[in-house]
């Protein structure tokens, strides 16, 4: 995508070493990072400077990739699997990307194994962004649907982000909304503030303002309401994690916005590629790990002072104490379909699809 | 109640002045001030120095009696009038306390009328404590009743500041709550953190912390998945209105978990005293006015910097628009109860109660 109108990934090999964009300082800063060992990696996706499912996938896959400058060894990768898998437990992504590296090295003699990991890395780098633009095409076909049907403007409400930042491009919910955008079909997205750490109003209100889409950033609070009064027209999120009979995991929150779709009978979509599909699991309130984050980002929130600075401002009272789950899980009796690289489908039929 | 020790109310008359709490300024600084004219009053309620519903009927009551100060004539008093009611739009509290006053005052010769004034809104403010205590009572019994049932903590959930800071004292959301409290039912509160204003977390969580209530504070996108896993017993909330046929207009996401809340069978009851019924409206969601507050409301956050220092820090890319709806209505379908003075009554039984 466009930053400053220089077209940009999220995550680039440069000479044995990576290259991110710092997104724990959008909006107020755009930053790369050089990332060059397999712990720097495994610190990057903790402490969210690199997230999104589909990123975190491709940023673990480069964890491996430069774990094999250390050592190429049996044991060297099994430890570098097990940092990056440990990081964050809801995305299965992660998983999915580390054990095709793995599968991948296992079968290489050890001298072979640093440039195919190198090699491998960016495959599933560039396999992501296909398999986003994939899922564009389909949702654009959603979306022009519902356009020719109303006639107007469509107000799309998305959570969290799912943009070009949370992947390598294009991004999976808002990859529908950038193509539907460059196709001339009149949109306005409402994005969610997405709180506690804020990524709708940090990330997502910033990817769209750099490629021009227009938007509003509300508060969490306020999407049910917009939807009882015909202000949102489709509700489209990412996920962590889609089990195989169409329950999505997904940032805290999304499963509100979806009973509010379901009550004022407004369409709710999931954009999601399949290796955020885990075809093991059936019941995801029951299965998904849901990932337990420090209450610290609660009580913390990171802006910029009048002077220009950024700064964290602490909200709570000295003595009371935060929780922080970090997903929840959207059962799949309220989303009306899945976006996949393959097509759109109901829920219930992920599985005759792939 | 108890701050640092010692009793308080949110709001009092000293010298023909009143003093209140600058609810602007906590948690991280109690700060009294004092209020000595109309247009103060109105300053101090637009600006939300005094919130809640029942409160600002009483600040808007003083505000009355503040006017008096220049002149008790006819033409004064309804530019008093006007002026308060126009400083917000969605709690009927305001303009109940209003009429009332206005109504007593016109009955009696413009000499008595600034005596009367004081003494009027000290009895508005009186009776306001008396029903909140009521409220109390009716909601101990209730909780007293889920906990014998449970036999194990309670787990109650609450949005926005209902609790005494709300009111003059005791609260209407939280009232039930402070004398489970105290008569020993051990309990622990969920609180809202409460996008864009955060409330929960600066109000709420205050006062329940000065109490020694048990609570935490959650991101307003959590309560959906505490639901889901049977970490939310009961959720108690307050109005800003209720119509006669009992739909509930509370700050802006409590639809959302009383979707929430409905979709997995927890009880769902709002905090009433009759000032807040507005028996004139039968449908909630096409007939309450919605107050649209500043954007900035959303885009800049107040807190206390790691030197101690109350700063705002904005959230917002610099080109990003917000939108900042104030309350939604919750449609009666989805409350469980209301809790009045009365007693406690299905919505629809609201008419017979009163």
């Amino acid at each position: 995508m466009i930053v400053e109108g220089c077209p940009l990934r999220t995550i680039w090999p440069v000479d044995g070493y990576v290259e991110i964009i710092d997104q724990t300082r959008l909006p107020h800063a755009f930053e790369v990072c050089r990332v060059d060992t397999l712990e720097a990696m495994a610190h990057a996706i903790k402490t969210m400077q690199v997230r999104g499912a589909p990123l975190i996938g491709v940023a673990a896959a480069y964890g491996i990739a430069l774990a094999t400058r250390a050592s190429a060894g049996d044991a060297a990768l099994l430890r570098a699997a097990e940092i990056l898998v440990a990081t964050r437990p809801t995305a299965v992504n992660l998983r999915w990307a580390v054990d095709r590296m793995m599968k991948h090295l296992h079968s290489l003699p050890i001298t072979e194994r640093a440039d195919a990991a190198w090699i491998e890395a960016s495959a599933i780098a560039d396999e992501d962004v296909a398999l986003n633009h994939a899922i564009g095409n389909h949702g654009l076909a959603l979306l022009r649907d519902l356009h020719q049907k109303k006639n107007a403007p469509l107000n799309i409400l998305t959570h969290c982000n799912a943009g070009w930042l949370a992947t390598v491009d294009w991004g999976t919910a808002l990859a529908p909304v950038y193509q539907a955008f460059d196709a001339g079909i009149p949109i306005h997205v409402w994005v969610d503030e997405t709180r506690p750490r804020n990524q709708g109003a940090s990330l997502t209100a910033w990817e769209l303002g750099q490629h021009g889409v227009p938007h509003t950033v509300i508060a969490d609070n306020a999407g049910g309401h917009l939807m009882q009064h015909g202000q949102v027209d489709i509700v489209i999120v990412g996920a962590d994690r889609v089990t195989g009979t169409g329950d999505v995991c997904n940032k805290i929150g999304t499963y509100l916005k979806a009973l509010a779709a379901f009550d004022n009978n407004i369409p709710f979509y999931a954009a999601v590629p399949s290796p955020t599909i885990d075809w093991q699991m059936s019941d995801g309130l029951r299965e998904i790990p849901i990932e337990e984050r420090d209450a610290d980002e609660v009580a913390w929130i990171q802006g910029r002072t009048r002077d220009g600075a950024i700064m964290q401002v602490n909200i709570l009272p000295h003595a009371s104490p935060a929780a922080n789950p970090a997903f929840d899980v959207t059962p799949a009796r309220l989303v009306t379909g899945i976006i996949t690289e393959r097509g759109v489908c109901r829920p219930d039929q992920l599985r005759s699809l792939f």
